[in-house]
């Protein structure tokens, strides 16, 4: 591919792309910026990593198009764009190797139910398991081991990694990635306690709805809703090992790294962050864009939207900051407090 | 179903269960009281959810004996009991659609080792791997691609859910429930460090024990002992993602939310409620009906039964609250410090 | 085995070996020396427990080369090394009753793809399934279901449980233990914002690649790098629900327990000690020796080898020691600032 043919590809995502330098060289792949070699492409989004302009030796660097290269142009090309990072992105997909999650078509050895429905172009790895009444959409790829209970239905050009469980009746939508192990739909965590202190099960009913262009990572687990659906938005993305309890309804593009865990009846809106290993008690809701820090523990709703949390109960990140900055003050407020009382002493001693 | 049966279905579980109105009625099924339509069934647990009884659209309401409805009995029928809530599980025990988790019988691709005992009327779903010496009770039901390693016991009536993995010596009792993707009996986490820093592993020698009436959740690990046995006892309910390491023996009736760690050797009473991503230091012990909050790092044993503790490290619940409001007021005890330090400073200049 | 042979197997390890009492005595096995019947052997490594000794039922007791045993000897044989905790640690070795993860050979249900090399004496588990181009070393175990995905290489004498999944390019050393449900070489999760809001998923174009002797739980996830490697090197011990995410580098010998998080391309140093549930930032540095107590948020780099860091935010376990000592002490220093308060006033309203 070359310079040239680089900035026709990425004119389909900006406008403009502006080439600065020859547009002839072939590039052969991407690169981080301190280790790419001649005949890579690299990308600059942060004004801080600018100095790598004079030591790098890729032949084409995506930038901001409010950065004058005049002074690196000598052995290299420039490509500038509204968004670097972003048109970096588009060209690791572009350059990205095919990989192989499952060979064309349906392996002789995946067990099919009855009143399957199965799209043009769809590939089922070996030893896959399809309930009865299943729907695949076209172009959809379901990986060695994945189980599918009876009447899953999963939306057209979607990924289902290797050995990934949906129980019956779990609907994904269209281009969902779902990682390796990760279980959809098992049941909610519901019992009813008894006098004599044991529990009953109680049934859970629900079913999980997942929308287009959802991702989920390895080996999470997002429970059936007791009556109704526990829902992930179009757009959501969520991390490994993650865990979101029956009838949550995550919002669109809200992002969930690994390791959180969401409890049950929780509403999380639009365009949230939720870091690392944070936890919400059951039945809150989290406006838009609400954004909350790992190791968050949510306790109650928060429900002005835009707002950024943090800390063990969370509170808005300015306070938790300032009660932390005062916990680390303890010390010399115990000295001073220490300090007040001896003067105070040596005035009562000298009336 | 008419109101009439589910009187006399719900007398086997409580007497008196009083009816006010129509018995005639057919009930389709249960829904949540603001969400119910004509024949279907609701139930009020908490009085603050009385005022729905004038909007509901429920033919039939669960309330408790004590609640009067002689104001709302024109449109529909009630049933008095003692326990509202468990009488509507049951009744949604009743009107669940039985799910199918493998198909009757012994699927044909499943690989079934030598000297196995299997009970009458178990089902062991596609490719499910059971290996030498194992015994499986009847009734119990084995999803697809589920493995158990040799010598694996499971008692009567269980449920296996699929893709679950058994080490070799496991023992599950009687109606044990186990979800996707959870892993018994790997083996604990035992290493003996040696004098260049290197580890040597510990063999992990023992097994793992589940109880009857178990119910474990999706993707949740419990190791196996070093030596004797991890222990699961009768009635515990384990979330998913739960990590319980080697030795730990866990009380019954006992509930574990998501993403709780109980570390090796540790001991858990009966009747407690672990909260989700509580975490457990090893070689303690938790007295029976001790309630640990979510997010809890417990660092010694709580040996008075009934506690209730929270915090990292973790207290009782009312210590906590008092640090924690402690905490959050600091600011305005830095306040006052400062101004009594100027009123001294004032005092001394004075004199 | 004679206490005279196991005299002998120990040499290999230690020296000297010294033995105390009869040689003749036939040994059938490990116990804990409280629970240790006649005909067993157990070890005593912490002086604390030395009162044991005059009731263990023991035949034999692997003591420290310091221990006068001259008081115990009646009943019983001494052997004393240096190290008594790993030298019965070997004998667990010696003792353990080989575990069958897979039979001997190829199972004929496991699925082979093209140009894939087999060492000599590997064992593949039913319904394996083993990409294309794979490689898999001399005396290697696969159990079942597990899947390995294209150009998969794996070294010598390795153990892969039933139902490990690693994906395409996975690169795993000798030795290598890896239980039940891991997840090796998923994608890192890495999606770039765009301006309304959604994402676009960056590709993740590396690998990971696991050195000799690792031991990873059940459960865990390791992702890819986005481009590069994701590397856990020689000799390191993952427990059960670790998230390791996309470019980090974990060092010889360092341990990490259960439903630990480590963030994208944190660099960890040798023989490291990271606690269960502790939680890192992304892009930090932790030197070697490094020890990080459970449930530790590390949200800065600790570039001073062989510190103890604890608490959210984590610091130097005598920092965080003294500060929580600190807000424990908070009731106290409110009573004293009420009280000097107290005495302001009354000493302000005598002038």
């Amino acid at each position: 591919m070359t310079i040239q043919e680089i900035r026709t590809y990425l004119l389909q995502y900006f406008d403009p792309v502006e080439l600065e330098g020859s547009g002839e060289v072939t590039i052969a792949g991407p690169a981080k910026i301190e280790e790419a070699i001649k005949g890579e492409v690299s990308f600059i989004a942060n004004e801080k990593y600018i100095r790598h302009l004079s030591t790098t030796q890729a032949s084409l660097v995506i930038v901001h198009q409010s950065v004058d290269v005049s002074g690196y142009i000598t052995a290299r090309s420039f490509i500038k764009v509204s968004d670097p990072y972003s048109a970096f992105v588009f060209l690791l997909q572009k350059f990205a190797t095919p990989r192989t999650v499952a060979r064309p078509g349906i392996a002789s050895s995946a067990v099919i139910g009855e009143s399957v429905s199965i799209g043009e172009g769809v590939s089922i790895g070996e030893f896959a398991v399809i309930g009865d009444g299943c729907s695949i959409g076209s172009g959809t790829v379901i990986g060695a081991h994945t189980t599918l209970l009876n009447n899953v239905s999963i939306g057209e050009g979607s990924l289902l990694f290797p050995r990934v469980t949906c129980y019956d009746g779990t609907l994904i939508g269209k281009r969902v990635v779902i990682h390796s192990g990760s279980v959809i739909g098992a049941d909610g965590f519901g019992f009813a306690p008894q006098r004599d202190g044991s529990y009953v099960k109680i049934p859970q009913m629900g079913i999980v709805e997942i929308g287009d262009d959802v991702e989920i990572g390895a080996n999470s687990t997002i429970d059936r809703a007791t009556m109704g659906s526990t829902v992930i938005r179009r757009g959501a993305k969520i991390d490994n090992l993650v865990q979101i309890a029956h009838n949550c309804r995550i919002g669109e593009d809200t992002v969930i790294a690994a390791q959180a865990g969401i409890s049950g009846s929780v509403i999380i809106g639009k365009q949230c962050m939720i870091g690392g290993q944070a936890g919400f008690a059951g039945h809150l809701e989290l406006a838009d864009r609400t954004s909350v820090a790992a190791k968050a523990g949510i306790s109650k709703s928060f429900t002005e939207p835009g707002q950024a949390i943090r800390g063990v109960p969370a509170q808005p990140m300015r306070d938790q900051f300032r009660q932390e900055a005062l916990v680390r003050g303890l010390g010399s407020m115990k000295e001073k407090l220490d300090h007040l009382e001896a003067e105070l002493k040596a005035l009562k001693s000298r009336e």
